[in-house]
This record gives structure tokens, C-alpha cells and sequence, in this order.
């Protein structure tokens, strides 16, 4: 695509250095002019027509400084995983917080951002969902992401801010148990579902489940038919693989039974305890 | 087909010299021993196994006479587009009327009628719909599409005068603008729903939307799985195409926000003014 | 009420001459300062307050001329029953146009209209529906109900004109059948009902059932719960007598089985034969 | 699969003398180092890796010692089609009843129970549902059916043994009417469809339908996502010639009408009279 | 009511020795001409107008005699709690297929069913569910009622017997633990509702929850609004007296979680062992 | 109710100096041998029976102490209206957290969540909503109370802490405009609700709405049937005052279009400007 003919001025990725950050800083060239790079650490050499902001979610100037004449924002950024509440909080509830809230105050128009299977981690494997149910975070980490949906909601309620929130389900190189080979999703596919959510006319508020096209799968997409996401790749490849080399199951055990899989099983991520403090 | 296995003996095709008419002049003509045409101008030629009525719907005794001996019927005629009342009126609601009430009288059995997207219009793209959904029609053609659906509901209900009343999107040869990537259904697609639709066993009344398999897409037809339609075509092809032509748009836009597009955003068809009469 | 203190300024209320209308010119008294009434004849003497104006809803520039300076209509006007398609067509299709696209010219915000179980009338008396159920209308009459329905949603969706559609069962004095006992609106709870719609702060586009306070009952009404109807009489007490004049129903007999009642088992209304002018 | 990793140690498939036991007979040799195999009547010779035990599943003791040592198993046995009420208690209520209290006494963890659409034949064509729905058998051989679906959720319920329903449309060599072009199932999705029930890692209790990848359908089967299964058969191979060879159908025709066809279309099938033997 | 004026001429009451019986001995005297009453052993005197059938409803014929010349049956008889899987498909199964089957061959044209709380008894109280919902017994009694729940279905849906299912919640003298405050049915209230199923119209085949007007309620009846059931006692007057009389419960015991209480929470009720036979 | 029978030994209530706390103070008193109070700052003479605990809830060992001995907590603590996201974030955010937390850490097995109709503003008035909706909250402080119904669930998903969340409409003395008409709370069926939270049996994880008995509505409150809620006081009586004193409203406000009003109205609650600091 021709430089003029790219459909985008300015796209910002939070998140940047991460795996899925990555995967967008190569998959976003053509949409944009300039991509704005973001991180709390260096990001490496800085490409032609990128931008690299270094700095903490947490910190509200430096987002409301960084959210400045971007268009469109792929919000990947925070706590990736289970962690204090602490953690959390700062990460993916301030930090998040911080971002709609300039991005109110600087007219960016549209939010992509990387919501979770962990924000409805607790319905069953045989229960199939659409993107209506009631959130059923497995963690607290679920909990954030819960949270920001709710925020972006609100965001495009009250201001019209558009988001697609992605439920992603797991996004890595290959699915390597068998509950991911419902959840796997691929590299290409993620960088697919980004793309449909940053060209689709007008998007409103969405919440839309991200997964590839794998035979065993527990989310109903069909109301995010808007968006025209196809995904291309598949765990069924990775089936004898994964069967060969993982246990048959117990069909009671939490992180075999719930859609959060081992983070619906794992006991709670201790704070220091209060009593120790005391 | 040998002409002795023609599964139908005579098949009228209302609107025949529009261009979905003349899609399926040549498409049905395995289907049936004769097609009897109806248009309100002349249709050209009268091919081999072809009739052709001149006439206005409107005009009730000539319908009458046209339904005679005929058992299947794609009712295409009418107004294509928003017009004024008294047109709409006069084309699509009489006209439909003469349709279904000489159905009735002369022992038709089942009707094909082209409705339309605009019978929904007013619900908005991010919206997935399936055919149960309340009709909101986005001006007085929808209007018009809406009361066929429900008078041909009567009619099965009271008189068992089988329907399939389809919700056309945008049937062109090609999508050209944005929303038709979601909305456009190929001719040969067209063609192909109109086909299940005559030789299903028994579609009692039906509400099926039609549109190609786009990746981009507002409705579940699944409701429709009994007719079998599989579209063949897609409007991704012509994405690219389509992106580089038309301008990034506006989500606030009602053309843009809404299912009917353009018909949604437009203000009223202007009657000629009351008070220029008083 | 003092009437400073009348919350309205003028209400039109359309088929003022009939049962229904009749009930309203009273109850409706302390709402407006000025009632103005109109039916195709003589209203009887001009009470004070009241302006009456005789004319066809089918003439578009009298209805036009009538709806200016009108704040608020109850349109109960057109064929009340059955009828032949061309009565049904000019009564309650044109007339209707007429009411909505007059409010459209002359800044109505708001039409109660008197729609009518006849627009669900093929439902089985043993469904219980709510308001978002498609419509299945079991006469002529029962679609141009289901048209106006339709046509008001138009007239929110794109010029937000707001509307109550009020699906009536069976408005009398008493009940007089056995599936009365489940229809059965009192003129009372009529009253109340049309108060209600009209004081509610934002109705938007509302369909909302109209019986009394009946045990025997088919409809979900929790969609109208912003109204706040509630209904003071119920059909209960007369329902010995019911039952003692009337015999035991064959339950297959379509007139018992679905909503609709008689209508739903009624012929056609014939049209003159078409034959007979061929 | 090299013998050591069979994923199974014992599978006992009941009814197994059936068309579709033995194709599971052969299909299953992969999965299991021992394939217990039961019939009232002889199973041929014995290959290796087999057992053969017959006796009826009316025989609570026999059906007692059959199921120790088993780990999963595949639940055909019973009468296959419409037949006396004393034939459908024996073979497929008290039969069933024999299987599941023994899997309690025995420690089985997961049931396959063929199921069928005679569960619910009593639903139209052009109705599109899921297994929650409630049952509508069409014979006492559907009511059977529904019995074990409904007395295998209660061994879930308060035991945890695992079942996976199967309601088997039309598991036949090839599609020999109209209806089965929806409902047809072909051995090798029969067998993949299994195999999936036996594999996936946490059934909880399911109902799933099954048929091939036939272009008309009657069942959304999304809710049976987890298990994966892709059917790689269809129907629609076969359409042309079952089109030359059956007649057009009557669309009222109960066989026509209803999911169950020719078994909705029956007449009971009669005990001896009770009079009689009176 | 005069005796001429008696609505139905013979009424049948199975189980009629029962408490539920011995209930509706009375109630339904004003009802029907003759009572036919039914049960395995003696009912006390004959009273005027009573008639008395002493026979087991697994006696095939006996059920047939008894069934002759009846319009409507009331049918409680079977095992009334949980019991061994032979008396369960003795008293409830057979002998309701007996029923059934009689009706039939004998032109009976309704049955009321005394269904129970415990086909539905695995549903959390939390839950609030309609009739709708798929059956979860907790008990071998429970399946046998879901059985003829679907069996009375097939009966409506192939040959036209009507019937209402009554899933009696806790129909005692009054509430005697903390669960029965809301599946309490008094006795006036299981007669009225009984009365209410025999009067109505046109029933077809429905499923009606049957508890007292009681403040604490899992159900949604919304769906029997057509039988005009309004309960008139209530259990909240014995909660004083039920709390001070049971210790706080333990929320996640089965018997409190679950809407069948104590029937969820028991083990199997043993049938002799078998391996004690072999 | 004699001391020996107060069903709770120490129920806590956060927030009790406001003014549901205060009714709250007096209402409980029957049902706990000991409350515990808690606010930010005094709570006047402590009477017999009463603990005070003086702590702000973000402090994390403060309420770990204050959680001890507990058994049933009543968690009104927080922020009462919109404010900075920062008041919002201590207040509403964290302190709910070490609610939460401190709940698992001393074993508390119940919390009576007061949360709110701004959980789900955004929803129109005209729309009947039950607790299974998407929250769409109107407000930062709505947010905060969608996050806590989220995290409570969470807590019992996982670790079995029950929690009744109240979405609490309008908790007033007496309506004072026309949407609480609908959404108006007495203090009498606050206190109400809140003694039925606390004796039901086993609540799990529940949303339930907390109206007055109100004819107008936007709640279906059906799934809290198990909680035998039932309101006795209206704000009907209000009706006349509240019309006459306040205007007629403009129905396309967002503070009378939306259930939230004000809130919904509202702009941003401005954080101190983020460039004022740059």
C-alpha cells in the first residue's frame, strides 16, 4: 500500500515490547503513517516511522502527553498475567483508567483493547457464550480486565469513545495443553482481529471473543459479525501433538472443568499477608 | 434437465424485467415446464417456454387472471426503492394484496417474496439480528416490505399459503461502498436462495435474510438452515477495491450506524406539500 | 385540577365518536385545556373546552389542518373490525399515514395509538407473549394494525415522533365470552392506560398490551413496566356468569384456540368477486 | 497409534451388532487395548484386543458383571425403531436404567448414549433449535430416548458420571428421502463424532446433535462447541439423485412437517388389543 | 351449582386415596355428576354420586375398564416419593403409559397430572426458572415424572389428549422447614389450581408450577397466565414459626443449594444389591 | 425476638454513619446479639449491643481487625455519588478489595453488597432490564459498583464467600422528581431487603434491584424470587406532588431518557486538568 494510501495517521500500541506487541509493531506498518510505540522499558532500534514512548500507565501525564494526536489506540499494555492487587490496580485498572480518560481529553476516537478469557473464566468448558453473559472473572487479574470493558462502556456511552474489547484466549506460538486447542489464538489471526476492528466502519462499543478457527471452542462470535473477522489458522494441527504429550484429564479438577483453565484452579496470588504487618 | 423432470409446471415471476427478473428468467428455467413473466412494460422477446402478462399490479382483475393456473410464485414486482406514499402505496401494498388475495382464489401454493434489508434498517450494524427480530423499517418502503411480510404470515395462518419472504440486502452485480462488503448478495447467490426456496419440502413461513458469504455480516440465518442455502460468492473480493475508493466515514453517521445505510440517513421522501394544496 | 394546572394544552383524540372515544372525552377532560375531537359525523354538542372536527381521516388535507397546534394524539380512528381490504386500506392504512405524517409537518410529539390483540391474533391462547414476539395478525384488520405499528416505529426511529401502541383485547362493558375472561379491558383501566401513556416523561416507541386485572391472562406486559399501568378491575367477577351462559368449548376449534378468537377463525371478508367485473 | 498409547484401557460398546456398533467396532480399535463388545446375539469371531459378552440389557445381573473394568462406554443397545410399549420398557427404559446404575456401582466415568431425533421429532422443519429445548418425542421409542437423556442428567447430577447424548438424525449408507438431506449422518462423522465424546477432557453432561455437513438443517448445534466435532460428509452429494427418485412432496403431510418425518406421520404402533384379552 | 349445571359429567381421580385425593373428593364435588374414584386399596363408604374402582394402574386392563365413559382424569396416583427402581417403574411409569394408552383407545380428552418439584429438583434455588427449562430430577421418582411430562406430550402432539402437568412443590398442611416457605402448596390452593385445569378452554399440553402465593418462590409461572391460577394462601404466615423452629442451615449443603431439598442431597435409594444375587 | 434467638452473633455494617446505615443501625438490632458499626468518623453514643470501629476502608489492616469474629457483613461503605476517579478508586475500588479479602482471610461467609441503579444507567427508562444485562454504567462511580458485583462474584466462584449485591434505585424519605417515581427505595423495604438477604438460606452469588412496590418500573426482579422480597410501601402516593412541583420533562434528555437520570446527564466529574501539572 502506497505511503498516501495508508488509512491511518497515527496509531499508538501500549504494550509494545510484550509478544503481542511485537507481533502489531510488523503487522500495523500498512495502516498507518506513523506507529507510537509504547512501553515501560526500551523498546529497541527505532524503525522508520515509529514513534517510542517509554513511560508507566500509571503515569497520567505522560500517557495524557503520549495520547496527543493519535487517531487510534491498540491498548495492550498492563499486568499480563495473575498478580497482587496492588499490581493490578496500578497496571490495569490506573493505568487503563488513565488511558480513556485522555483519550477523552485529546478526541482519539476509537480503542482496541486486549480484554480476556480471564474476564469470563469461570463458565464452564461445555458452556458455550456469546459476548452478553455476565463477566465471571477466574483472578483478580480477570477482575481488571472485567473492569476496563465496563469502563470502555461507558466511555462510548457517555462520550462516544468507540472500543472493541478483545476477549483473547491464549495467544502464543502453539497451543501446548488440550483446553488450548479451543482457546488457541494464532499470531496472524490476533494481528487479523486487530486490523478488522481498526477499518470497520463504525464499531460502537463491541466485545468480541479471539480465538482461531479450532474445532472445539466455547464462545459463540456470531455478534461480532460486524467486524468480519475469519481467522485463518487453527489448533487441529496441533491436536496429536498436544494429546501425546499431556495426561488424560480428571473432568473434576477446576482447571480442566472452567474456561480460565489453570487460572480458575490456582489458589489466590497472596498479598503479604495483613497479619504479618500487624 | 429433460423437460419431463422439470419440478414445476409453471412458475410466475412478478418484476421480471428488472435485473433480479431477469436473473431469474434465466436461472428458473430448468425449474419449470413454462415461466410466465409479469412486468408493467414489455419484456422483450417471448422466449421458448416463456408467457408474458403486461400489467400493474394495482390493477386487481388482471392479476387475478395472471395467477391463474400457476403454482409457484416470486413476487418481485413493485416500487425498488423509498418514492412517495401514494406510490408505494399503489405498488406495494395493493399490488402485494392483489398477489396474495388471488393466491387464494385460484389455489397457489407458495409465494417467494422479495423483501428487503430496509424492513430492518433502523437497527444498527453492530447489531446481529435473526428473523424474529421486531421489523423497524428505515422509510416508507421498509414500511411497505414490512406489511407483506406480515400479510403473507396471515395468509399461511389462516389459509396455509406457503411464503418465503426474503430480506435482500444489496443484490448488484458488485458491492460499492462499505457497507454493501457486509450487506451485498451476488446474483447467482440470489438465484440460488430463490431456487431453495421453490423445492424445500415444506417452509410453512418463513423470514430468511439474503446475502453472500461476506466475512462481514449483520445477521443469523440460522433460523433459515432448513432451506439449505449456501452462498457460493463473497464481497471480500472486492474489499480491497472498495477501501481505496470510498473515504474513511464517520461512525456517527446514520448511513454509516444503521443496517439500511443511506435509506436511514435520508430525510423524508417528500410528498408535495400539504399546505400548498390547502 | 385546576386548570392552569391541566398538563397539556390541546389533545386530539381521533374516532371520538365511538365507544372508545367516548369514554376518553371524559376521562381525558382534566388533562388538557382544550380537547378537539374528530370523527367522520356529528359529535353531538360542542362542551366546553372541546373542538370538534368532522372529516375522513382518508383526506390528507383536512387531517393536516387538524393536527396543528396539537401537542399530544390518541388516535383511535379508523374501521374498528373486519372489513373489506379497501375499507381497511383507506381507514386505517392512508388515514393512519395521514395522522403520522401530519404530526411529522406539524411538530406532534407524541400519538397513543389504538392498536389491537388482532395484530397478534394467531398466537394460541395457551402462548404467553410479550411485546417483541413478531406479529401474526389474524385478519385484514389485524394487518393494517400490525402496518401502523410498524409505520410509528418509523416515524421514532428517523423523526422521533414518539408513540404507545396500545394492543387492546376486548374493550366493553363486561365480558360476554369465556376468552374475554382473559381480554377483557375495562373502560376504566382504558382510561387509566391512555392517562398513563400520555404523563410518562419518555415513552420512545412503546407496544404495550391493554387488558384488565384478568387471572386468565396471555400477555407479558413487564416491557411497559415504565409506564406504570395498573389496571383497577378485573374480568374474574363475572366469570360465573360467563360460564353459565356460555357452553363448553371444543378446544380445537380455532376461534377457542388462538388469541384472535373469532377473527382467527372467520373466512375471509369477501372483496366482490373479482370474476364478477372480469 | 502405537498400542502403549491408547488413550483407553477398556471400551465396552453395547449393541454392538448393529450397523452402527460395527462400524464403531472398527473405528475404535485405535482408542482402546480392549474393545468389550455386546449383543443379545452372536458378534462373530473374536479378533484380537476384543471381547465378546452377550446377554440382554433387561438382565441386571448380566449387565452388572459386563460393565467391571470398563472405563468408558458406548451405549447403542436397545431396541432401534418404533415398537410395542413392552419392547421399548424392556430394551431401552429398564435396559438403559441396568447400564447407569451399574456404572455407579462399577465406577464407569463417562457414558455415550445414542440418542435421537426421535427425542424430539415433534418440532417442524422450519424450526431451528437447540438441545435445550424442550424434549417433543414422536413415538414411545422417542418418549425412551428422552428417558435415558433425562435419567443419564441425573446420574450427572448427584454421581458425576459423565454422558454425552448423541441424538443421531439418519446413520444410514447414504440419504434415501428429502428429509434426510438434512438429517443424514454418515458412518465415518458417526464415528468421528464418538470419538470426540470419548477424547474431549471434560463432558459434564451433553446433548449434541448429529448429523453430517449437510447444507439443510434443522439444529444449532453451537452449544456442543467444546467437543469439537466437524462432520466431513454431506448430503448435498446426494441431492440430486433422492430429488429424481422421490416424488414433490405434500408440504402438510405430518412425515413432511416434522423433524421425526415418517415416525410423526405413524399411526401407534399397537399393543394387542385390551379388550381383547378381556 | 345445580346438579344440571354440573360442568363435567364423570370425572376420574387416580390415587384418590391419598391426601391429594382425599383433597379433591371433596373439592371437585361440584364439579362433575359422578366422581370416579381410584385407588389400589379400599376408599371408606360410597358416597352419592361417587363411584369406586379398587385396581393397581399397572393392571393394564383394569386401567382400560376403569377409564371408559370419563371425560376428564385427574390422575395422582404411583409412587409418591422415591422408591426402588422397580416400584418406580411399576407404579409411575407403566401405570401412566396405562393411563395414557386407555385415554386413547377411549376418547378421554384431558388428563390433569400430578408432575412434582422433584423433575426439575437439581436447579439451584437461586435459579428462577419457567416451564421451559430442560428437566434435572434428582431422583428415580423424579425421572419417572419427567417421563410422563414428555409422555403426555407425545400423547398431545400425536393424537390431541390434552393435559396440564402440575409440578406440585411441598402440598402438606403447612410449611415444615425453611425450603417449603417457598414451594409450599396448600391444600385450596392445589384444588383451585386443579379446578382452574379442568375449566379452562383449550389447554393442549402445558407445565404448571404449583405453589402457594409464598414471598420466597423459584418460579416463573408466567407461562400458565392462561389457566387464570391466582394462589390465595401463603406460606410467609408460618416463617416465624419455621425459622425458630430449624437451625440456621449450612448454604452448601445439596439439600439446601437445590430446589428438590432433602431428594437432591440422598443417596440412591439401594436396590437389593446384585452382586448379592449373582 | 429473645436475645437467645437472634438468628446472627455479630453482623458488621460499614458505612453506618450515612443515612442507610442509620436505618440500618435500628433495623438489624433483632437480628444480631452484637453490630458492629463502622465509618470514617464518629457514630455517636454507642449503645448496648454496638461495637464501633473508626477506620477509613482503604486502610488494609484496619479492616482485616475489623473483619474478625464476623459472620455476616452489610457493606455500604464508599463513596455515595460521582466524584474524582481518585475519591472513587480509594474509596469504592480498594476498600471494597480489603472487604473482600479480609472476608476469605477470617472466614466470613456472606456480604450484603449495596450497589447501584448507576451500575446499569445507560439503560433506557423505557427498556425492562433483569440483573443477567451487561452492566452499562453512567459514572465513574458506577463503574466502581460494577467492579465490586464483579468481584464478588469472583470470591464466590472461587473461595465461596456469598453476596447479595442490591442495586439500590433511589434510597430517599420520599421521591422528589418523576424518576423516582419509578426508582424510589422506602428505608422500610431497604431494611426489608436487607433482613431477607441475611436469613435466606443459601443466596450464592445474586444481583438483585431494590425498588419500592412502584407501578412504574424498569426492573424485572424475578430471578431474586428466592429472596421473597416483597415491598410494601409505593411511591404512588407521591404521584400528584412530584407532578405538580416539577415540570414536564423533555423526553429526549438524557436525564430522562436514561435509568441512571442525572448521572446519566452529567459531564466528566473533572479531575484536576492533567495539563494544569504538565
Amino acid at each position: 500500500m502506497a505511503e498516501v494510501n495508508k488509512p491511518f495517521k497515527r496509531i499508538l500500541i501500549t504494550g509494545a515490547a510484550g509478544a503481542l506487541g511485537t507481533v502489531l509493531r510488523e503487522a500495523l506498518k500498512p495502516y498507518a503513517s506513523t506507529l507510537r510505540l509504547n512501553d515501560r522499558s526500551a523498546l529497541g532500534e527505532v524503525a522508520e516511522n515509529e514513534e517510542h514512548v517509554i513511560c508507566d500507565l500509571a503515569d497520567k501525564s505522560a500517557v495524557f502527553e503520549m495520547m496527543k494526536d493519535v487517531g487510534m489506540v491498540v491498548h495492550l499494555g498492563g499486568a499480563p498475567r495473575e498478580n497482587t492487587f496492588q499490581v493490578v490496580l496500578d497496571s490495569n485498572i490506573v493505568g487503563s483508567y488513565n488511558i480513556y480518560e485522555s483519550a477523552r481529553q485529546t478526541g482519539v476516537r476509537r480503542v482496541i483493547y486486549a480484554s480476556s478469557v480471564h474476564a469470563i473464566g469461570f463458565y464452564e468448558c461445555t458452556q458455550t457464550i456469546d459476548a452478553d453473559v455476565p463477566q465471571r472473572p477466574d483472578s483478580l487479574y480477570g477482575v481488571s480486565k472485567a473492569f476496563v470493558e465496563n469502563l470502555s462502556r461507558y466511555y462510548f456511552d457517555k462520550f462516544g469513545i468507540e472500543s472493541v474489547c478483545l476477549r483473547i484466549g491464549s495467544c502464543f506460538p502453539k497451543p501446548v495443553d488440550r483446553r488450548m486447542l479451543a482457546t488457541w489464538l494464532s499470531y496472524g489471526d490476533f494481528a487479523h482481529l486487530v486490523v478488522r476492528s481498526l477499518v470497520s466502519s463504525s464499531v460502537g462499543h463491541m466485545i468480541v471473543y479471539g480465538n482461531s478457527d479450532n474445532s472445539a471452542n466455547f464462545w459463540d462470535n456470531s455478534q461480532a459479525g460486524y467486524l468480519g473477522y475469519r481467522p485463518k489458522d487453527t489448533a487441529d494441527i496441533f491436536q496429536d501433538e498436544v494429546f501425546s504429550q499431556t495426561p488424560i484429564p480428571d473432568p473434576r479438577h477446576p482447571a480442566i472443568r472452567f474456561q480460565g483453565g489453570q487460572f480458575a484452579a490456582d489458589g489466590h496470588f497472596e498479598d503479604p499477608k495483613v497479619d504479618q504487618h500487624s
